[in-house]
């Protein structure tokens, strides 16, 4: 039984041979996954990144590439540099958060009588962060630069 | 006088011709800066991604292209998806410490004599983490999938 050509080697129109670069990080069930990579990067440079890994990381390389490609096509302004920048932007409103929650503890520390109802944390949806959501980053990065 | 070739055509050995897709955003005096997108994309995919964009847009794309390669020519294996992981891991530290100050202002308010230190933030110094310093995601995240 011939074994079925990987994405990679479907999408590109050749023989998969025994030892393809791309067989194990891109399966014939999933062709999306290597048409992302291959529109972002071209097949050779993805190549070129798996092959000078070690067989152990390659998996999870090839997964971080797709990862940036995915979005590099949903964004081709910001990329997955936009889910970055939307992070930061939820940090310093939890940073806000809690240093008003120190003024609030202080302030209760001074007047033990006072009650402070708890806060309501205003970042407790990251999870939801990631897919179908994008922020374009409020203002140039300097880590650009 | 000749204007001198833009940092892709020098690097491509090539005439900058006056309608240069790359010339305003690799300028001739940051080599690197294209070298590195060159290396991870290669040229055309690079021109294709920023022709595909309004002009008004293109600067901003460099940038963060220039900022993928660099991050992925640094950590082969984890790019710049390494920050994602590092931040939302970051998140989650604070998401713990916030739970812990709800616990002991609640305490607090059942409490009032007793008093409470203000906690000590630990996720203060966002600022410091994107240059040479990276943490490779601890759990293997779904979201790649």
């Amino acid at each position: 039984m011939i074994s079925p050509r990987c994405a990679a080697c479907k999408y590109l129109r050749r023989r998969c041979p025994s030892d393809c670069i791309f067989s194990l990080y891109f399966p014939p069930n999933d062709p999306q996954r290597f048409a992302c990579v291959h529109r972002i990067y071209g097949a050779s440079n993805v190549a070129k990144i798996l092959q000078q890994l070690p067989p152990n990381l390659r998996a999870q390389a090839a997964d971080t590439l797709y990862f940036e490609a995915h979005y590099r096509i949903q964004d081709p302004v910001y990329g997955c540099v936009g889910i970055i920048s939307q992070l930061y932007q939820q940090i310093h409103n939890a940073e806000s958060e809690l240093a008003k929650t120190q003024a609030e503890i202080a302030f209760l520390n001074c007047n033990p009588q006072e009650e402070v109802q708890p806060i309501e944390a205003n970042y407790s949806n990251f999870n939801n962060l990631l897919p179908n959501q994008y922020c374009p980053p409020s203002t140039q990065n300097s880590w650009f630069n």
